[in-house]
């Protein structure tokens, strides 16, 4: 069925338990759709733009008080919405990093973290992991010496993902914070997988910035973000203009540089709004989310030859494992050959991880209900158990 | 009444004819709304997100296709989605524009060119305006001279709007264009308020880049922009990373610097492609656009004491009036004060005006039928004669 033109109309989680490690936490609520229909226009929000003229300004929709809340709720000073995750990055690292600067990086970061220093020409030194997939605080201090001795500075920011996208794992942001800050280095904290997923307040964290994802975690549409800030840092990275016109003395009051102006626009902005009600409320019941993840991962754990990569006990909803010993063994023979998995959980209603994968992939279970997980539970199970695997 | 929580349901173009100078074009069509409202969930479109894992691959929805559509659509070689027309400028001046280098830019652009050089830490000059408010090629080949003796090179960029957003003139970028590649200065052409609304073809205008908005002229939801150039250009605007992991080696495929990695995602990607067909179909219709214009514009200047501060006969829709002279001399003794004009027209239906503005002032008349135009252009007769003002 098309919705129009040529576009097929969506059928995902409307038909399905979808199992894609990066849509979960984004599903619209039933508010973001019906606000995002109500303000879908291409300038909608800006009905009611007055003085000083800027978007973050804005009382109806109630931008304003949004954006307030928004920092409040993270315990930063103050917060900004932008298109995506990926342009908080480049608005720090816009901020901060020169041609040639160090920039240091947690080596299972997003590449959109590299890219963001690339954009600036400056250059990346990795974090390594540890054997068993984590960024430590140890590491961290080690690199930013390394970086020291190479570069006659410390690097001008370091990012951190409190959970990483490769393993769901979380890593030990507190103290790679600290570390950071001995030697004065500012810490961009990555919550594309913590903010709107779990409880994530600064004061507990210590960075000097947060970045979340509203299409990731926040049940926004794409593309959205939260880039939030401490009073110190903010003054730099939200700093307004100070351009004028050579002929004609323009000035144009006090737009930020680092967003153009005005911050997030349009269906994205007011479906973050409308959702973060039952955002600020989902984030609460994280242990549920947890407990139903488990008896996936427990199920799937049970299937002889099958490893769970990331950490275990799982601390977070996305989860890595590794089928090769398991599922792939069936693949080899199967007439379906590596597609049989995904067409029995097709065939079960379950949905969203990559077609034709039995060795290494990823899922994650956020948002489903402790039914949902059985069935998805008993179901793997089912299938091992028809392909002839043993069940531990 | 709210759409969802304390989000007022917006009743803007349902109950009203809008004269908004910035929102016309970007009303979604009912296929966008349809598009949207299908795929409004965060990651969406990254349902069918395979090897090379760009966004502008995909192909269902139909992303791959479409850019290659509005590529061939503006006569460039290559196009992006970009959020928003200033992320583009983002992107081009990033790949051109160092710390204290030249950009030369017309004196009646938007800020955010001003912002998308400040950005970068480059240094603008302006191209001034004639007294009729135009940029001519005279003064931007004047200007590269002025550029030259005072930084010894000459501009890196230069901006020039094909309709400015202060009067909705229409300047000589063919002119100017042929200006600046005598110096191979490359040229952006903004077309924020003709990309969507006008034919844009850029075998008829030979800039480098031309930028067009989704939520200003395309009947996409915000933000959403277009970002197309040459071949020579887009490679340079385009490129893809060569950030390597220094330890773990790890590399990003054809990820795009410029954009960080993906085009446009979400509700604004969906709405615009949805819009396309249309789009692409008004643009045959500017004519008749400009007609109905011709109605207001002339009853407006009829009314004894008003200026039409734009060029005349006028070239486009987006006009910029000056009423100091009749609506304002109202407004000195009427009881609403300057509030009267917008509380008639509010009154019969007429809406997108600054609520209290009765000097200066601009609308837009793209989008509404013949009878609307007239029924708007009676209002302000019938308005100006209630208050006394003589119709020449």
């Amino acid at each position: 069925m098309k919705c129009a033109g040529s576009i097929d109309a969506r059928m995902r989680d409307e038909v399905s338990i979808n199992l894609d490690p990066i849509q979960v936490g984004g599903r619209l609520t039933p508010e973001a759709m019906k606000a995002m229909i109500s303000w879908g226009d291409g300038y909608s929000v800006c009905d009611n733009c007055k003085k000083p003229f800027r978007l973050d300004y804005i009382e109806n929709p109630p931008l304003k008080d949004f954006h307030a809340e928004l920092a409040e709720w993270l315990g930063m000073a103050q917060a900004r919405t932008v298109p995506g995750a990926r342009r908080a990055f480049q608005q720090v690292a816009g901020t901060y990093v020169e041609k040639g600067d160090p920039v240091l990086i947690g080596s299972l970061a997003h590449y959109t973290s590299y890219l963001s220093v690339e954009i600036q020409k400056g250059i990346v030194r990795e974090i390594p992991k540890t054997s068993d997939n984590h960024i430590t605080a140890e590491a961290a201090a080690q690199r930013i010496e390394d970086v020291i001795t190479e570069f006659k500075c410390p690097p001008k920011l370091l990012y951190i993902d409190h959970v990483d996208y490769q393993f769901g794992n979380m890593h030990d942001v507190k103290g790679i914070i600290k570390a950071a800050h001995q030697y004065d280095v500012p810490v961009l904290y990555n919550g594309v997988y913590t903010v709107g997923i779990m409880p994530v307040n600064n004061k507990d964290i210590g960075a000097d910035f947060i970045v979340g994802s509203g299409h990731k975690s926040m049940a926004a549409p794409a593309p959205s973000g939260v880039l939030a800030a401490t009073e110190e840092r903010a003054e730099e990275v939200f700093r307004t203009t100070k351009m004028e016109g050579d002929l004609t003395g323009r000035k144009f009051g006090i737009k930020e540089v680092g967003i153009i102006g005005c911050s997030l626009m349009g269906a994205p902005i007011v479906g973050m709004l409308a959702s973060f009600p039952a955002v600020k409320e989902r984030v609460n019941h994280f242990e549920e989310e947890l407990a139903n993840s488990k008896i996936i991962v427990d199920a799937l754990k049970s299937i002889d030859g099958t490893k769970i990569l990331s950490e275990y006990p799982r601390k977070h909803t996305l989860t890595r494992v590794d089928t090769s010993g398991s599922f792939d063994v069936v693949a080899q023979t199967h007439k379906k050959r590596g597609f049989f998995l995904s067409s029995a959980l097709s065939k079960k209603g379950i949905t969203g991880i990559i077609a034709g994968a039995t060795k290494v992939w990823k899922f994650n279970t956020y948002g489903m209900t402790k039914k949902q997980a059985e069935y998805v539970a008993d179901t793997y199970l089912e299938i091992a158990e028809t392909n002839g695997l043993t069940i531990n």
